[in-house]
């Protein structure tokens, strides 16, 4: 095995833990196109955001100059609970490949949510509180998202209403029994709750729903209701902001260690965690202090990067949400069927859209296959059960380290593993049994959606 | 909240990993009485045992003189992939209790199979290795000590072979899939792989399967087939030095820290956990250079210490292995359907029942929706969604840390957090649903099972 002064797991003390996130627009000289009001087509105004978002959330998506941003202390003190995650050096994977590259992963998934989702719900909760609200609405599909907020609500003693998408909570009654064990109230979406929901039952009796139309539950129930306002797991600015907290603990550890990444590998669904990972590092890139190789990594059943365009476009599939300018699929994609991770938003990130748009970052795309197949390898070897999600940037990551292993480069890859693949045993089955299989949309596919997008000029 | 300098989590540096274990009955003055052949009643030979367990873990089963034993650099090196694992202190728990006590936890959660389990299981399987054979066969119920097997077996290239209780199989199929994705065989027990597998079948049609079956299956399996071993999860004095990397871990931490615990609580199933965290304080107590209060805390539906008797018993129901003197409720006695967790096993490790009947180890047994309640307050606050097992001893230190309130004194309380629960939301949510009863056995239903104990002189 390599040089073993670096061990196996490097754990910051919690006195190196950030105290500011990093807000990478304040660096980048073509910012991201403003989110626009659906109806005037107009730039949304802080006034605007407010009736959905919390106030100081709404100020942070619309904050691209300010570069830290300060991590109040409560969040802090809630970080030590389960940060500094550890940046790990895969001397096992290494060792298994046969590769003279060196390998490192950091990795979000010990903590309850099983994902780095967390690092966000703790904010954007401790925000709501702060603002004197009674409580937050979301929506979530499988449910990490979900289960992240709820574990944060309970902290603070906040209320906390999850639209989980009926056919998950029929089909997959564990996380959402994490959510309630939390303290969250769990509705199927779509619900009678609301008028949305009532009017999708009406049109689609028996409906199993869908994220998009959980989201429209989720915000008109923020918005109908005294004291609470919507909260959202990725995507926004403000969530990736948040999320910087992965990249400053690695590039912390990073620096203390003497480690210079020669690429940096996340997967993409709406980029939350991949702007996080890569945010601070990008900064020394935009201000030419150094140089990184950013690949983002999608599924080829919802490739997004790879294979959409850069328009303004919904965020949610109910078109209530403000649009956004982003590489995406149109909002009434939805991935296949047989699509088993994750990683199923049309959109990507406006921040990531722009840098990847200005070439700061490449993409591919990946088939689900061999995203489990990287998966089993990855769990056998290093022993930790990746999410299916994460799975994504260790596919890419073994890829780089077999290239390097022919051409005998030393390379340093980094990639960031977002979480456990605990309640993902279905797909893992699936897997097991050779009943997965991939599938890859045909450009007519994505047409359809593509022409249903908005016109913006 | 109290005491800053000491951090939230206390993660030792890699180099400060034990590099040996401790044999606390090197320092018993009342040995543990010897396993004894089930046909002759005569003390088990190595010879004797080396016919089902591997050589090596024989002759450590055997050892009760030397105090301390290394650890093969090969077992260290696993060990660094998830260990040390931290000592967390409880500053959000003792906040929410308003209380003045310290608590403690050691965690033993943050690796994939979920619990401490994986700390016996690559010593097993690396003992199995070094010997030459093909592979190991085990029992599993619900699943955790069969997928910390598979994991290193996986890790190792061993070949790894689960006779898994039928209706666990049947209803709880993640773990079974987590087993398989490391490369594991797992096998509904009763099957009709093994002679003793048939029986049953043939004279019980239809039934589900117990783990005292599942044994017998496995120990079949391995001794009839060449190139094969049997392993075991717990009771066994060996599984016990090995898990004393718990115990061993805590002491440096609480040392470098001046954390001197007043009462140390575990959960007490076959006695792994809580006989791996308590031994290095044990043998300090043995060797009279400090005091501690040792609890152990076992279900009130399966209590063997608080209502067992001391005797020889089998470990298994089937019958086919050694006999051991223990506290123990019979070998046929089985804990109601309505009991949620594990520590389901009937009997107790040797070492802990002379210790226990020698006055160093107090016992206390709970009750199962006290218990959740218990771990649904713990999750709320400190963040972790405990394993059903583990929440037992989080009850009591709770329990304790309100008698400190109460009477104002500042004790430690240190307790083992042995593990996760991801894999427990069936229990969870019948605990959500309020659906979850509490179950005592009576005085008769116990002796039902105990006059079918065997009779040794």
């Amino acid at each position: 095995m390599a040089n073993r002064e670096i061990p196996y797991k490097i754990y910051l003390e919690e006195n190196e833990l950030p105290r500011q996130w990093y807000n990478v627009r304040a660096d980048m000289k073509n910012k991201p196109a403003p989110l626009l009001n659906p109806a005037t087509h107009q730039p949304c105004t802080l006034e605007e955001l407010s009736h959905v978002f919390c106030t100081e959330l709404a100020k942070q998506e619309l904050d691209d100059t300010t570069p830290y941003i300060d991590i109040p202390q409560e969040i802090i003190d809630f970080y030590k609970m389960y940060r500094p995650a550890p940046l790990v050096r895969a001397y096992c994977l290494e060792k298994a490949l046969g590769t003279p590259a060196k390998i490192y992963y950091k990795f979000e998934g010990n903590n309850t949510s099983g994902s780095h989702k967390l690092n966000s719900a703790i904010a954007q909760a401790y925000y709501a509180k702060k603002q004197g609200l009674k409580g937050v609405t979301t929506e979530t599909g499988a449910g990490q998202w979900g289960t992240a907020l709820s574990m944060a609500c309970a902290y603070l003693g906040l209320d906390c209403k999850v639209f989980m998408v009926k056919c998950s909570y029929e089909q997959k009654p564990f996380r959402r029994e994490v959510m309630r064990t939390y303290g969250a109230n769990v509705t199927p979406s779509p619900s009678m709750e609301t008028e949305v929901g009532k009017k999708i039952n009406a049109e689609f009796p028996g409906t199993t729903g869908s994220l998009g139309c959980a989201i429209s539950e989720a915000v008109e129930c923020a918005t109908t209701h005294e004291g609470y306002r919507y909260v959202l797991g990725s995507v926004l600015s403000q969530v990736l902001l948040h999320q910087t907290i992965i990249g400053l603990e690695t590039k912390t550890a990073c620096e203390k260690y003497g480690i210079k990444p020669d690429m940096i590998i996340g997967c993409a669904g709406g980029g939350s965690n991949l702007g996080g990972l890569i945010s601070p590092f990008m900064g020394e890139k935009l201000r030419g202090e150094a140089d990184y190789e950013f690949i983002a990594v999608e599924p080829a059943s919802c490739p997004s990067l790879t294979r959409g365009v850069y328009a303004y476009d919904f965020c949610d599939t109910g078109a209530v949400c403000p649009l956004a300018k982003m590489y995406t699929l149109g909002s009434t994609f939805i991935p296949s069927a047989n699509h088993a991770g994750g990683l199923r938003y049309h959109g990507m990130s406006s921040v990531l859209s722009q840098l990847y748009h200005d070439g700061y970052i490449t993409a591919r795309s990946v088939e689900q296959t061999s995203v489990f197949a990287a998966a089993e390898q990855f769990a056998r070897t290093e022993g930790i059960l990746p999410a299916p999600e994460s799975s994504h940037a260790i596919r890419v990551a073994i890829d780089e380290a077999m290239k390097c292993k022919e051409t005998g480069e030393e390379k340093t890859i980094l990639f960031g593993l977002t979480g456990t693949g605990y309640f993902d045993m279905v797909a893992y089955q699936k897997f097991n049994d050779h009943e997965m299989s991939d599938y890859i949309p045909t450009d007519e596919e994505l047409k359809v959606s593509m022409d249903r997008m908005p016109k913006v000029d």
